[in-house]
């Protein structure tokens, strides 16, 4: 039996107490010193560099939360060993104890996305490491989503899909306002909605395997999006470093606290970084299992 | 000195006399005979034979259209090796004269799209295919694009912002009216234009580096937003298999017949499962070489 990835999320996040996601976004040049690539490394001194760095990463995060975000973006520059090393990271976050979601923000017409849910979505072979749950871009509507939804309902996985994104000019098409009243992220959101309720997609918790993308950059709109989507998971990200504060992340959250996975990337990532925490320990590890228990505990705040 | 992308691919299509621009979206179990990979094959054996056929397809197609768009989601079922083919494709492509598009439709927040950028539009170390131009979507709306321009105007290349896609349910998002009349893909279309217009990125023709995919699923809005984007190449996908008429395509056009580059991928590069094409010659090359002349042919119909 294939359990529900909404389930097997809910139960993750009860079991090690919180919804903190941390974010992997790796920077070469961000690295600690002595993982840091020389200036003109190639590409796949590069990725061994990000790769040790995810390790260490996972190593020091592990066992405070319950998944990891790793986003693609920052492989891809080192093509086939940036590759490489997110499926390497992706296995090694499982074997951790982690669930994962893969960032990689794809969508297109259905016959395509059909393709990007078999490499994101399906199980690879033998080895290979396949996030629980990866992002999708709604621009395509319902056809370009579905191959996505097929493939988490088969393989037990989940998806994510991009309703109210954490930057500023967002605001140019998503807060579009329609004349029914609902602004186009709002609109999206009822689509996504929609789509999560389908038949045999909602888990035993109430949440289905299609959740939401929603940073909570504007209180008003943020409330009304949770009252549109009630069985979708939100994934919230932009807390610590793009600053969302502890009651616009509250809003994500449904009435019993639950229903909402929220992300911080740089600011435990980097923690060895911050003046704060020079005396964590000799490792830059120690930064970073700081980090990490701080962003915990500023969202024990949000949840009371 | 760096020349505009626009101007580049303008010049092309004037040398080889056509718009035309054939898709390679290659499925393992759609090749020829003998390059078909076996049924349990993996994903190294399936990212060779998905390279092999690319190959003879630019053999076949490259002294006939000035462009390929190779979409990198049917590259991606194959992890790493995958990858690598995608980027032995670009190279081959361009050593055999074609100018590249690599059809990624990426997109994320400005942090993360400098990640993108990086990857498919800055050079990369000696030996690597790096395409002319990209596809990137726009739902973030100018944060999310600006790396990208930025990447390209730096390097001679470019993007197609997505628009008007040619699937149904499209309309979902992009087709929803706003109360200033427009729907979303033509208030899409004027940011396009926005963009396409800033300093420096318009070439010498009057066309910019930033360019746009739009389908021409609706007549009228079509032809507004042909209107609403005077400085855009256009990148029309779906003649052909997905349906698109020449009355149509025209519409994509400016006055002058440029302004558009027309792309048909299953009905070119699977002519070899045709019944028309098979007596086209001893090669599966033969037929696709038959079925782009007539994709050549039936869009001078278009131009008159």
């Amino acid at each position: 039996v294939i359990s529900n990835f909404a389930d097997r999320l809910m139960a993750a996040i009860a079991a090690r107490g919180t919804p903190a996601c941390v974010g992997l976004d790796p920077l070469p040049e961000k690295l600690p010193r002595g993982l840091k690539p020389i200036a003109e490394a190639g590409a796949d001194s590069n990725a061994q560099a990000i790769l040790q760095f995810g390790r260490g990463v996972i190593e020091a995060i592990a066992a405070m939360v319950p998944a990891i975000k790793i986003n693609i973006a920052f492989f891809e520059p080192f093509g086939e060993h940036g590759l490489r090393a997110y499926s390497m990271l992706i296995r090694e976050a499982h074997a951790a104890g982690l669930m994962v979601i893969g960032d990689v923000k794809r969508g297109d017409i259905g016959h395509t996305s059909g393709q990007y849910a078999k490499a994101h979505l399906s199980d690879g072979p033998e080895g290979s490491g396949v996030a629980d749950a990866i992002t999708v871009n709604p621009y395509f509507g319902s056809e370009g989503v579905s191959p996505f939804v097929e493939a988490a309902q088969v393989t037990g996985r989940g998806l994510f899909v991009l309703v109210q994104t954490s930057n500023e000019s967002a605001a140019q098409v998503q807060g579009l306002e329609l004349p029914n009243g609902l602004t186009v992220c709002q609109e999206v959101a009822r689509l996504v909605q929609d789509w999560a309720s389908a038949d045999g997609l909602i888990g035993s918790g109430g949440y289905s395997c299609v959740g939401a993308v929603v940073s909570p950059r504007d209180l008003e709109s943020t409330a009304r999006i949770r009252e549109l989507m009630p069985n979708c998971i939100f994934l919230v990200p932009g807390f610590g470093a793009q600053g969302r504060t502890v009651d616009e992340v509250a809003t994500c959250f449904t009435p019993d606290g639950t229903g909402a996975i929220v992300t911080a990337s740089r600011s435990v990532i980097y923690a060895y970084d911050e003046p704060k925490y020079r005396d964590a320990g000799p490792s830059w590890k120690e930064a970073v299992r700081a980090g990490c228990r701080d962003f915990v505990e500023s969202l024990r705040q949000v949840l009371g």
